[in-house]
């Protein structure tokens, strides 16, 4: 049960968006630009972060719907992104995503834990200042949704489907734009 | 030294905005509405939300920013933000208020700290939806601006001044709104 009323019945970070559009609003713009706005990261990398972050700080709904979204725009799909989950050493990923992966561990611990080291490893791996700032940004981001999304009790489907449904979604028309239309994952779980 | 180069030389998130102005917009306008838009919870009541969160975080710069937003829109000055920051028991705050910190406090260690029964103890204060809504939101978006700010090693300067004109600033013109010609703290710093 939710700890404030989701008349909509929608799961996750949806039920809250209809509770409080005029969050809603910045709130996706600032997922859009993360996430999908021009990068030298693909969309499936720093979903990849959002993902990584999420299952780290144990939010159920935002893991599997990063998941997803993730797993729809890497090559290497949801067997890289579970291996990923369960530890980057080994993972096909370069080693410039491990080395910013590895930033986003720290941040999600504490902003405090991103040293100059971490930092000095990313950039030797290749990294970017944009990148490195865009990751702790981005890990930053996931400890605000996944602490919206499991502090107010809202619902996680089981369903896989809800989520897949939700990454065609989001793939197709990108965050806080649902298509006139579209399957609503919201309801189907 | 920030792990970015921050050329404006600015403190804090405010070096970061100047780095980023495109994730700049919808920090700012999340900012804005959660800690001045129409509330019934008072903008120096929100933004002592925002300072107890940013002191669990150990966030010295959004401490000293947002204890000075605070200070400047609550009766009791930087004399009451100080008490709460020592602790809530005590401090001259409602009921309701200090329900809703002992939310804001289970949301900084992770959104599955929120317990029905903290909720229920809100409600029995007086707390709407909204409010519970809006104080894990606000207590959320700072366990992501703390990280940002402290995970990109920011400066944070000493001097008292700097934190109060920003306060003036922000009580006049709002988040994202910097006046022209108006005292730029970034600079004093």
């Amino acid at each position: 049960m939710p700890h404030v009323s989701i008349d909509s019945g929608e799961p996750g970070i949806r039920g809250l968006f209809a509770f409080s559009p005029e969050t809603a609003g910045p709130l996706n713009a600032l997922a859009e630009v993360l996430l999908r706005g021009d990068n030298t990261l693909t969309r499936g990398e720093r979903e990849l972060i959002a993902t990584y972050v999420s299952g780290l700080n144990e939010c159920r709904y935002c893991t599997a719907s990063h998941a997803a979204f993730a797993a729809a725009q890497l090559p290497g799909g949801m067997e890289l992104v579970d291996r990923v989950r369960a530890g980057t050493a080994g993972a096909d990923i370069s080693p410039k995503l491990g080395a910013l992966l590895a930033i986003a561990a720290a941040v999600q611990r504490s902003g405090r834990e991103v040293t100059g080291d971490l930092v000095a490893a990313a950039r030797k791996e290749g990294a970017t200042e944009r990148e490195i700032h865009d990751t702790v940004l981005i890990a930053a981001a996931f400890c605000m949704f996944n602490r919206y999304v499991d502090g107010l009790a809202t619902h996680a489907p089981d369903d896989p489907a809800v989520y897949e449904a939700a990454a065609e979604r989001i793939v197709t028309y990108g965050y806080g734009h649902p298509a006139p239309g579209a399957q609503q994952a919201g309801h189907a779980g």
